[in-house]
């Protein structure tokens, strides 16, 4: 039987979601409504093509109304809003954007992927300022594109340090500007953990960005020209981004009596059917199930808008579709170093009240010899009994978002952390090491699980020496010079064996060495002549990181 | 109870079981007997040495003699060579290399780690060439390192086009030389199909490298300056590097009369015992089990080896400890191309009789518009019925070996083909595309198994339209100038819809297309309308590809 399908917002999933529909039947009728000009642009394009490393605007226009509209047999009517649904009479109404016009349109199906806006504060100063500017679709990134071309800004604040904040950082810098990011929180990068994203700060500030944690803008002043943090620092700006987050485009549903989950997005159950089953809602405005936890997530990733097209339109269809939730996965570029996380992070972990264990590795991206390769920083959280992998995050210059994909397959596939060490993965020299990271993080884990390896934390490490804990530094004296651990006394792993004598009876040890890997040598010797002892995850560079 | 334990080899797997040993007990004695030199080297790093990748020696050098006995309280006897296990006693002979003296050791344990040796053909002229090298240890890497540069040859000879063969190809190119490659079979690069291993074949072309398939060396002449084929040509040479596979290293276990696999190998367990439960043997020397099929396989790579030597340590030490057999993940660097693969390839489970599909997919190693990415090759064999992954191949310029590490997961996941299109992979344009690779060839196996897609193979499609198949390609007439399958029909996919009363009336329809995409959608669009049609896996490419 023909059906009517309309879909409201043709970019992502709902682009996705009508070229599925017509690839499962040739006579049904499917109607893309779509507010702006545009449908299925690379949104994640946008930035780099203000920075220029995106030289065609044409690049950014991925389906053209006419091309998609032939190609898949559609209905697309881009400049038309819908503006309200009538559940009882399965139709929508919608007005033609630049006439104002009304008209209704009957459907059979409705697919919602109006996605997510920007968040705009109420600022004092905002609305006078024309130089401040959020970024979105395409008519965002004209804007920014000509007021950088046009005016020639020298000095640009970005407020939000999140994926487009950074991504704009970058891409202002690289268009010669002097840039500011100003960070509410502790960190950037809120899906990474504090220590992680310690290593995201010092690459802004290799490459000349200044970074304004714990700070927020108070006001605008001067037409946008200088803008007053709260901690009452003023700084110059030609050009002010604000990119704090999204907030998804939920009128429609509201006004349809369709039920949000508490963070605001559109509830839906794991077919991605609202709580009318002739209503589906896919992309940034639904509210999904974490992964791992089950817990409502918004996760506003371009993966997840499409993976729910696909499947709503196969749900329409009659075909098994299940959401299984999201893991969030994510990668950014920042200037030279990737960062990318997949699953749960330790914040979320700790608010959830789940019992967890955390480990960080810094290894080499492919082997130590092979020129090219780089140290990267992994921290992996996992179930200390069940041996359940919770979640991953990794920085660095290489190999980086590998890691994390393969991290994010193991989840999928159900794999404990000491599956980890049993992946048979592709090495040679220029890739990767006989021991990938990944199986480095699974061995770690999985001692840990077995009771063979117990860890303490950068962040306990302090308050265990203040308290008259003992700590060995096992790296060479010469490896202090850059930095040690106060309090912490140095026998190098080479002596260890000989000078056992010289640690105190009945004492729990703990270690640390460099990175962690000399730091459970030594914990190896210290247990197995009976001493109880404990590794700092990570060595000193995750205890300096996280100063 | 203290054990003593008497490792042959000290190298990969023989080093990691001799660290691993340690760190389970303080007290056993642990004892490496190795023939050579050095212990734990980059055997994977020796071609970039010899080319200059790699500048310095000691680099190569990973663990000391010295360094690791002190690190893990290790008895490393180097330039001690086992001749004889007397099973019996529980002891050894050792031949004290450079003294010819020999000695006796008793044992508790014993593994064997003694690895494979490079197969040097019995060819005329061979003894009286002063210029023909194998690569295995590092005096192997300084004598043909020696001879580069103080002979400065032109003319290198690569006989064997598997993985060392290549990177030598490369690294001596790098040099400065001509280089030819010989090989026996009809492709190089044997853990990929012929069709992926084409790829290569343009690369070699590219970078200068004669290559010379189905073809030997029948002899060898005038002091080694020419090589002449098994096809009558001749060639000169300056430096002959023979890289035709290796043997493993089984005779002093033939003559403890310990059973040896079909393929030379010895056989062992689970938990790599072999038939003594007191002598385990590790590395390249032993045979394996396929993971996917469990049927015998020689995997002489570094990670099973690595792998090996920690697991048969734990069983020693009374842990559970089983070896589950080996994908062969491997990844090589030819020039500026990844060649990577798990699993089983076509040719394997042709020969097996096994069930399977292939396909094949071209996609971009990151979002189109975004600079620095490139088209890689992926194909992936998985059966029709039952969805399980088999292996996968993937050939191009970047994020190769990372979608093969995704699906080595996916696989020791026990996941399904269509599990893949549901695997949440980081996406941001510098690194993938919103759909990644891997969730591409997902949703191609998800539709064969489901049977929504039939696919047709490049090997099949000449016999089908020779036969009076029909073959529609979609392509715009202007990509069919780079060729075309003969007797292809031209029936843009933008018209198809029209055009469909044009195709013969009751025939299944025969698609193809430039890499599969638009093929697949042209397939839909026929099936939708009641005919009968199949797609060319890989479209055009993988069929030019082929030829």
């Amino acid at each position: 039987m023909k059906k009517k399908i309309v879909i409201v917002g043709g970019v992502a999933g709902g682009a996705t979601a009508a070229a599925r529909l017509r690839r499962l039947s040739e006579e049904d009728e499917i109607i893309i409504i779509e507010k702006g000009e545009y449908i299925s642009f690379a949104n994640c394009g946008l930035p780099y093509y203000i920075g220029g490393v995106i030289s065609s605007r044409e690049a950014l226009l991925i389906q053209s109304v006419e091309g998609m509209a032939k190609k898949f047999n559609l209905d697309i009517r881009n400049f038309n809003e819908v503006r309200e649904i009538d559940r009882d009479q399965k139709k929508i109404i919608v007005r033609k954007v630049k006439t104002g016009e009304t008209y209704e349109e009957s459907y059979d199906k409705l697919i919602l992927s109006p996605g997510a806006r920007p968040i705009v504060p109420s600022l004092e100063g905002l609305t006078d300022a024309g130089n401040v500017f959020t970024l979105r679709n395409i008519p965002d990134t004209d804007r920014i594109k000509s007021w950088v071309d046009d005016k020639k800004p020298e000095y640009a604040v970005i407020v939000g340090g999140g994926f487009i904040g950074l991504e704009m950082a970058e891409n202002l810098q690289q268009r010669g500007m002097n840039v500011s990011v100003i960070e509410l929180g502790s960190q950037v990068m809120a899906p990474i953990d504090y220590e992680m994203a310690s290593i995201v700060n010092r690459e802004l500030e290799i490459n000349g960005v200044e970074l304004y944690l714990n700070d927020g803008v108070k006001a605008i002043k001067d037409q946008g020209r200088t803008i007053i943090l709260q901690s009452g620092k003023e700084l110059k700006s030609d050009i002010t981004i604000l990119s704090i987050g999204v907030r998804p485009e939920n009128e429609l549903a509201i006004n349809a009596g369709l039920t949000l989950g508490e963070r605001g997005g559109i509830a839906v159950n794991n077919h991605l059917q609202t709580e009318d089953p002739d209503i589906y809602a896919i992309g940034d405005v639904i509210e999904v199930k974490d992964y791992i936890q089950g817990t409502p997530a918004m996760i506003p990733l371009a993966w997840p808008a499409n993976r729910q097209g696909r499947l709503a339109a196969d749900h329409i269809n009659g075909r098994k579709a299940e959401y299984k939730g999201t893991l969030g996965t994510s990668v950014a570029k920042v200037f030279e170093l990737t960062v990318a996380s997949t699953g749960n992070n330790e914040k979320s972990l700790k608010r959830l009240g789940v019992e967890y264990e955390a480990l960080h590795i810094h290894p080499y991206s492919n082997a130590s010899y092979y020129p090219g390769g780089s140290q990267l920083s992994i921290k992996m959280l996992f179930h200390p009994k069940t041996g359940e992998i919770f979640g991953a995050q990794a920085v660095g210059y290489k190999g980086v978002e590998k890691r994390i994909d393969v991290i994010a397959t193991a989840i999928k596939g159900k794999l404990k952390v000491w599956d980890l060490a049993d992946l048979e993965l592709a090495y040679a020299p220029p890739y990767s090491s006989a021991k990938d990271p990944v199986n480095i993080a699974g061995y770690i884990a999985g001692n840990v699980v077995s009771g063979d390896l117990s860890l303490v934390h950068h962040h306990e490490i302090d308050e265990i020496v203040n308290n008259g804990g003992v700590l060995i530094d096992v790296r060479e004296p010469e490896e202090r010079e850059v930095g040690f651990i106060s309090g912490s006394i140095n026998i190098p792993l080479g002596e260890l064996r000989e000078r056992l004598k010289e640690l105190p009876d009945e004492m729990h040890i703990y270690v640390n060495c460099q990175v962690g890997l000399r730091g459970y040598l030594a914990v190896k010797i210290l247990t197995n002549n009976g001493i109880k002892a404990s590794n700092l995850s990570g060595g000193y560079k995750t205890y300096a990181l996280s100063k």
